[in-house]
């Protein structure tokens, strides 16, 4: 595997690449890469000739306060953990590579950025959309795989690449989680012992809000059940827990009628950490 | 010359260019096409192995009142003008082509967006990003070839290029002038006779800020001697006359050290017609 640094070296590699008939696959991260991510590198190696994982801690899509500073960067781990699983380029540039010069420009979907994980946070989407649509130009004409885990994140960058007719295909993968049904994440490493042992009540609590509305319950329904399985556990600290249209993201009107899908999304603050989560259902 | 009003098709014929190792050129326009656009495809044309002209009245680039229904509309003229400097492709989508939905995604450079011809057109260079950028997502890796009539847009479109690490080479060509000075614009077809013969005061009061600036003025005077001149021709309706800074367009804060560098902005309605120009100078 070659690990690269430098922008115009991995724009030329994957030029090559294409240039040689391969089909390129790239998985963008953050690295402090975990099952999740191995999992989307090996399905990246399964469907394409040639796989890049990036890894990039992307300043701009964290607000004031956030824990940029302290995100775990651990490049040696990510180097094993994609060599490991299929990638033939791990691209990690530092952020004088990546931002040079102060970035003007805004990539931004405002109506699916100011809601949900958008509202605490603010900027944050622009961040995510700015950095993805640049990765997307210096990697050229590939497939994207990305985690279902960030849900909102998939859907705009999705939108983005659909209005703007990047030559990029976006592949959305399941969530991996560990066996109790915590979802994997970076962020996981911020728990606490005890804190790590309630966390998948948040996945039991989209579990019990999916089976409320595969049984024709109302979305107030829903959220009812979820917040009050959220309430018994005083550790967690709520942000939201909502039934939502899968596509736009607003909250869901009506119980859904057969066939009809939803997905449902959910947010809490536990100790240091703050949790995210989401799943689909259909009836 | 091939003309193509499909964006899968356009790609396809440029990929195909550059997997034959030619160099792509391409001439952004909205049609109605003038000496000025000529001279773009006849420069691009000279230094491309192949040169695609892409016509498009972009709607997301208009305010609410703006003349996007009136904007002349010409497509036989342009398919002869583009064929007879040297063009290759003509690409001429429909609104519903390029928009197929509703678009969510902008692409902004706020901090050189908000003043100038921004402040008297709210969305427009938000709207001139955002179709750029897909535009060039559309052709893959080009030069694309810009007049410097348009200066602002330049300075957004070199902006976002660069911090978009966009596979585009921009590159900015000098305004052509009728005989007696007036800008090539096709807005310039709203103007009666007699206003058509009073426009070239609009470039005439760029020439005298230039001299001031050049013989050591301060900005102020500048400023003055371009309001005193336009003055003189009660037709025109001054929106802003002003020296810059060439890069950032901030207001020119002093008078020009030796060898420094400048660009004077001005616009002006006269009639029906939104007049913009602009002139580089050089102490």
């Amino acid at each position: 595997m070659q690990v690269l640094d430098r922008v115009a070296v991995w724009r030329k590699a994957l030029d090559a690449e294409r240039a040689a008939g391969r089909v390129v696959g790239i998985v963008p991260t953050m690295g402090a890469l975990h099952d999740g991510h191995a999992s989307l590198i090996e399905r990246a190696a399964g469907e394409c000739d040639v796989v890049g994982v990036t890894v990039f801690v992307n300043p701009l899509q964290f607000a004031g306060g956030e824990d940029f500073d302290a995100y775990p960067r651990v490049l040696e781990h990510d180097e094993a953990v994609a060599a490991a699983h299929g990638a033939a380029y791990l691209f990690a540039p530092p952020v004088e590579e990546m931002y040079p010069r102060p970035v003007e420009t805004v990539v931004s979907v405002p109506s699916l950025s100011a809601r949900w994980d958008g509202e605490a946070r603010p900027g944050h989407f622009d961040g995510v959309g700015t950095v993805v649509t640049k990765l997307f130009a210096q990697a050229g004409a590939c497939r994207a795989y990305f985690g279902e885990k960030d849900y909102q994140q998939l859907c705009i960058v999705r939108r983005l690449v659909a209005d703007l007719d990047l030559p990029t295909e976006i592949v959305g993968c399941p969530t991996v989680r560990d066996p109790d049904g915590l979802a994997m994440s970076s962020r996981n490493a911020y728990l606490a012992p005890e804190e790590r042992r309630v966390a998948p009540l948040l996945f039991r609590s989209l579990q019990t809000g999916a089976a409320v509305l595969a049984g024709g319950g109302s979305p107030e329904e829903c959220r009812q059940a979820m917040h009050a399985l959220l309430a018994t556990e005083p550790r967690f600290s709520l942000i939201y827990a909502e039934p939502v249209d899968p596509d736009t993201l607003d909250p869901l009107a009506a119980a859904l009628p057969t066939g009809g899908s939803a997905r449902l999304l959910a947010a809490a603050r536990l100790g240091r950490a703050r949790l995210i989560d989401n799943l689909g259902v259909t009836r």
